[in-house]
């Protein structure tokens, strides 16, 4: 089981993590490992470094796992004998598929589909998931342009050389501050840092800005209206100047709540005015729950929260998912084969884990959990922003997908440092953020523990 | 352990395929399906469908099983519980790499690392790799021109709307017939097929011609060599034209053979010839061994047939090595973190199994056997080429790495259709082309079966 709380023995990292950072760096650029890991006796909530030193993990690698490390249950999927095979016999899945996969869909992807949806595509990562929307996005406007016109010769030739009309001007259309993936396609609709894409070509497509509201919300309602009708503008214009160009805006690709980006949060009425601008000017909504999705928000899916007229055309996802992938509706399949394809297309193992971690997501009453682990935690920052107003502000959250700013990039940096030194291994995002992203498993007492260490880094800074 | 030959009982696909696409065909397009198949009684180099028909398979999942299905050893790595671990604790490999990761890099890719080469970066699968390749090479060329000056306010702003100079005009050359993958930016340097390609927009990078050499080679090899200088001087074109345009030609990615676009040699010194010219240009030679590598051309890497002068700057990897990656020189290693990244930066279990293919590998003398199948391969092809010429010509292959045309792609399918009745499953390539891909565990006996098989089909054809 879970140890009772977090201990630390050594600077993290330690002298056993350095040696090995070291060794790393013959083979590899590794400045950016933060410790070497214990995977043997991390377990829960619990990180447990080579170096002895026992962490609560709120960051789950970059929040990408469900219920923790070795969960007994996701252990026993490993110990059966069948299943081994799943992970040593990867199939070329739009070829060979395993007798069983629909059915192993049906109780794992569909079983959580956002309403509405009775599609579903397996990819393998988040960038491979918001690429391979992307072009099924831009094929069926193709299609809606054609408009039951067959595909020319002069196409087939032309897109072979990288030219019109096979090859088509068309855009999609992000906002400031999102992050869809780092493959170049992706990285064109990605705004949240420098770093993150200087020195890469990147594509003439539109970009908008995401709203930026002032907190708390409550004070600040017609600013954050107005903040909305502000973006929304430029969603109408961007759509009216690309589309007049010819380069026309086949889809819009957004976060429920823009995670990289420094946890931007956006209104229900924003994203379902988004949708309503998206429709109208015949463009596909593609709303990317990569990190939002798969529970941490209290619900399967961040966007339920949005209540949107219409589902989404397009919903991926990836990290607690465990595969890659996207729903979608119908009119998005594609109208013949090898289109979107690729060797894998995902992989069954993934799968296998996922459908058990909906079963103990379901078992388990997680969503509930991650409710009240979201109340407490949200509870106690919003009480500590008050009597720390000069360190931590701007708390929002939806579930215990929760953030705060604090003053300046570096104050940020030296709170998740602070935090380490205690026992706690939480993330920043965007400029000022800090980000909260525990498993499934995160329990009130947990919120507890991370809000009493949070408190002792406060006073003492 | 394997039956003794194939045995076909019902239509392929038979009635329980089926029936299993037209369910899964509810909840995506499933048209490319061609069987459904058995996973727990495909065994060695056959694989067997959920109608029981037994087939000897010479695709092996696109070229991506290294040990054929259900290899013993691989079964003992998921029997291992300490390994069962590394199956559902997937890390952040940039931020919380395992204990043990540097050892399991040096005792799986590094063993079987190109001569000279020192670095390696694991991601997931092909794609990827050779995005990031392009990347890597993207940034190396600009710190280039920087030439040690440090980045601009104006750099880092720019590059967050898509717009230079922090987004770069740079491009990449490639071949007519490559194949580099399917996300958006790998795409543009993808020219197999119209139909992976149709309706996604494309980056005006340059393409070369790739030598198309007339067989038997011995024959024609004057033509064949005036081929190769043609080649080569559209790539010296495309340099010229590209750079002086300020659309720097970053790097040249090629296949040592174009696989998906019909199994397209080109000669050693082609290979010696282009290395030498993209020096001369300031590029980085990137070579896509994602479907030639990993040991079927008798070689780990089919590039190692070409005695290049120096290393290639980049190889990239995916399919028989299970993990993806690419190998790099020390100079593209990157400056700063963050910028070669993503949540999971490959995955640990990979790596597991391709240490205990690498293993089994050396053990078994594989590469040994490869160069024997393939020796059986290439000369009963020659053989039946001479006594069909009508329907089996332009034998070519290099190890078990073996293709021969057929005089039409009606022809061609026709081929692979009725090889699939008589129980072996192969695909087609290219145009015209029959591709022959088995895993590494083919032995001469099996090359038998496939050439009795085959000429069975010549007959009555
Ligand atoms: S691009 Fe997603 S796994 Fe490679």
């Amino acid at each position: 089981g879970e140890p009772s709380g977090p201990s630390v023995k050594t600077p993290i990292p330690g002298p056993k993590s350095k040696e090995m950072i070291s060794e790393l760096n013959n083979i590899q650029f590794s400045n950016t490992v933060i410790y070497f890991t214990d995977y043997n006796k991390s377990i829960g909530n619990y990180i447990v470094d080579v170096d002895g030193n026992v962490l609560l993990d709120v960051y789950t690698q970059i929040s990408s796992l469900p219920l923790g490390y070795n969960h007994p249950d996701l252990l026993k999927v490993l110990q059966d004998p069948d299943n081994q095979r799943t992970f040593i016999n990867r199939p070329s899945l739009g070829l060979f598929p395993g007798q069983g996969w629909p059915q192993k869909l049906t109780s794992s992807l569909m079983a959580v589909a956002p309403k509405g949806h009775t599609q579903v595509t397996t990819m393998a990562c988040g960038s491979c998931s918001n690429e391979n929307a992307f072009k099924a996005a831009f094929m069926w406007y193709r299609n809606k342009q054609r408009g039951g016109a067959p595909i020319t010769e002069e196409e087939n030739n032309s897109c072979m050389m990288n030219v019109g009309p096979g090859s088509t001007p068309f855009t999609i259309m992000s906002f400031k501050g999102g992050f869809h993936g780092r493959t170049i396609g992706v990285l064109s609709t990605t705004h949240s840092k420098a770093i993150h894409k200087l020195d890469i070509p990147a594509l003439d497509w539109p970009i908008a800005s995401f709203p930026r509201y002032k907190y708390p919300l409550e004070d600040f309602v017609e600013e954050n209206k107005a903040e909305d009708r502000k973006c929304l503008a430029e969603v109408e214009e961007q759509f009216e100047k690309y589309n007049k160009a010819g380069k026309f805006v086949a889809g819009v690709v957004i976060e429920p709540i823009q995670a990289e980006g420094g946890d931007n949060h956006a209104s229900p009425e924003f994203f379902q005015e988004l949708q309503r601008i998206t429709k109208k000017n015949g463009a596909a909504l593609i709303i990317d729950e990569v990190q939002t999705g798969g529970g941490a928000s209290g619900k399967y899916w961040c966007h339920e929260h949005f209540h949107l007229p219409e589902p989404a055309d397009f919903v991926t996802f990836s990290k607690k998912m465990l595969t890659g992938g996207y729903y979608s509706l119908p009119e998005f399949r594609p109208q013949q084969g090898y289109r979107i394809f690729n060797t894998w297309m995902g992989e069954p193992s993934k799968v296998l884990l996922l459908e058990k971690v909906v079963e103990v997501i379901k078992r388990d009453n997680l969503l509930s959990i991650v409710q009240a682990s979201g109340k407490k935690l949200m509870d106690g920052l919003m009480d500590m922003s008050k009597r720390y107003p000069q360190h931590l502000k701007n708390v929002r959250g939806i579930g215990t997908f929760c953030a705060f700013d604090s003053s300046s990039a570096e104050k940020r940096d030296e709170i998740v440092a602070k935090l380490k030194e205690k026992g706690v291994q939480s993330g920043g995002c965007g400029d000022l953020s800090l980000r909260i992203r525990p498993a499934l498993v995160f329990q009130p007492y947990h919120a507890d523990i991370f809000l009493h260490q949070l408190e002792k880094v406060l006073k003492k800074i």
